[in-house]
């Protein structure tokens, strides 16, 4: 028998020339099932010269809108890198148009709008996920293992992330990110959204019953929030914290303790390195004789990946278009789920903060 | 001339045969300037069986009741680890007799009964002192020096720490730690006081302005906390977390967050290695390139002791006290301020658990 023909690759078309759009076009290319197709900016100019620098297929077309990359019948898939404030009328757009909807983060400045979203994508069959990266690098997989062991993690019982970066004073006067017009989430929405996301992972997507942001939060003239922390609380009795800001160190960290194990990573996000992501295992760990050092010591495991962590999210999201395209198979619903599930809890936690810091339960 | 002559040792009796006891006489007979000449029991022969497994020098006393340590005048200084709930009438009888006094943590039931034992120590002018090893440890200094770095480290931003232990049934069933009588502050006053006195250290022992203890803690029958955790405000908007627990794997861990770098350590309280203890910077990290991967990569900094850290203290402790005795040097005042502000914040916390986790002012 003669070995199976590859997959057509998913086309992707492209709207707007963000500067994350860079690094995911490089991971659609390195992608070995996906393709670029189409880029669209409101000036076709600069479509084009963003073709052109990050080595997109000379038969890519650069368009002047994006509406005209939505138009495209050759266009399979859109990547959406656009402000959040306008996700809901692209991505509904997109979506009604028939493109599979690869969105970054955070996908929508409330539930109501990720709804929208979520319903135009389901109403045409196509297939939904947002671009939370370090979901599919292959340590998120095996961190996944430990934390379900029953011996050596068994219980959870707390989880604390942290992601925080501080881009010096041209980000803070001058990014989308800080305009309340653009992204009124500011640092919840970009940076909390993957400690939030972290912490969902751990607790295997339960949500939290009750969260309380935690006093107080940083916020610029405009009343974006700059700094926030969070606690939330589950329902049996796992307490979750976080700190996210965009006035600190970069910093990337998850740990998660359990009753017999404790796992750390410090670069969850975006690895340190591109092909090898490294986590900490503490496992039945007991002081030794006369409380002289513990044992056993923790341990490195290594986690190497031929692709970076963002082309397998590109791989991951085209090989659910091409079942849905070629084998006539309905839409994953892990990642429209869990999408939602971050939004709500990045909602409970903004309105907690604009009650002044009340507890806030949050309703599925 | 003649070199100096070595300093007279420090002469230490021993109230009470705890565990944590051998560890401490081990470094009280490791400390250059100290030795032991007496340790007494409700049991005279439990006093002798405890010095001779621990070596205690042969002229060593073993007496039958703490009062006939207190009245020994070859005495210079006690070591109290007895129960908590007995803190009170030994560290004040011990004070009164001019006794130099190491206290084990947690140090009192509240800021009350440690106010009766810091003005009876100042009212005879003897040294206080509580044993909270991992302050002597000269990674201690060297990961403040970091942490006072306006370049690499910056202003403090948040602070976020764990300790927890899983010690298994037997412990929670029948250790002193969890019975109400003798221990009534719990895993928020064994596990919690190393993580408050991080925080305190971390932020140049300011005090928080308000604490909250974090929905749920747990408890035992009798309703000793088992977990916690809780938020630390401070005036400048530095945000302090951390969670303490006796059924969680031993855990260790202190995180500092500033705007220029970011410090960790996994064993804070106890060096994984008796000799050498390790901890992480990471200075003014930026995502490289296309946000793939960072630069500088995190460092390692390993600081090596020929003392453990507990004789380390108990060296600095006798120090003290020879000056005291031998030059009428007075009391060093910081340690009973910082131990104050660390009790200071446990009862805050207590409260706010007591009161339905409410916020609670700290009032120094």
């Amino acid at each position: 028998m003669a070995a199976e023909p590859p997959p057509t690759p998913v086309r992707f078309g492209i709207i707007g020339c963000a500067n994350i759009a860079r690094k995911v076009s490089r991971a659609i290319l390195l992608s070995p099932n996906s393709t670029i197709v189409a880029i669209g900016s409101r000036s076709i100019e600069k479509a084009a010269a963003f073709a052109k620098d990050n080595g997109f297929p000379a038969s890519a077309k650069a368009y002047g809108s994006y509406d005209a990359v939505l138009d495209d019948p050759e266009v399979d898939a859109v990547y959406v890198p656009l402000p959040t404030s306008l996700h809901l009328h692209w991505a509904v757009l997109a979506a009604r148009k028939r493109k599979h909807v690869l969105l970054e983060k955070p996908v929508a400045l409330n539930i109501g709008e990720l709804d929208e979203i979520l319903a135009a994508c389901e109403s045409t069959g196509v297939q939904y996920m947002d671009a939370t990266m370090w979901m599919h690098h292959p340590r998120t997989a095996e961190m996944k293992a430990f934390l379900s062991d029953p011996q050596r993690f068994g219980q959870l019982k707390a989880v604390h992330s942290i992601f925080s970066y501080n881009s010096g004073p041209e980000f803070l006067k001058n990014d989308i990110r800080l305009k309340p017009d653009l992204d009124a989430l500011g640092a919840l929405g970009d940076a909390g959204w993957y400690c939030i996301r972290a912490i969902l992972w751990a607790s295997d997507y339960q949500l939290p019953k009750i969260v309380t942001a935690l006093k107080d939060a940083e916020f610029n003239e405009a009343g974006v929030i700059l700094s926030c922390g969070a606690s939330l609380l589950f329902h049996d009795g796992i307490l979750a914290t976080f700190y996210c800001s965009f006035l600190s160190n970069l910093t990337m960290e998850v740990s998660v303790l359990g009753a017999n194990g404790y796992l750390r990573v410090h670069d969850f996000i975006i690895p340190f390195q591109e092909n090898v992501g490294p986590f900490y295992v503490h496992a039945n760990t007991k002081f030794a004789q006369l409380s002289i050092g513990i044992e056993p010591e923790p341990t490195e495991h290594l986690v190497t990946t031929d692709l970076p962590q963002e082309a397998l999210m590109v791989k991951e999201f085209s090989s659910l278009v091409g079942k849905i395209k070629e084998n006539g198979l309905g839409t994953e619903t892990k990642w429209p789920t869990i999408s939602r599930k971050t939004q709500l809890v990045v909602d409970a936690i903004k309105t907690s903060i604009d009650k002044g810091f009340e507890p806030i339960e949050v309703v599925y």
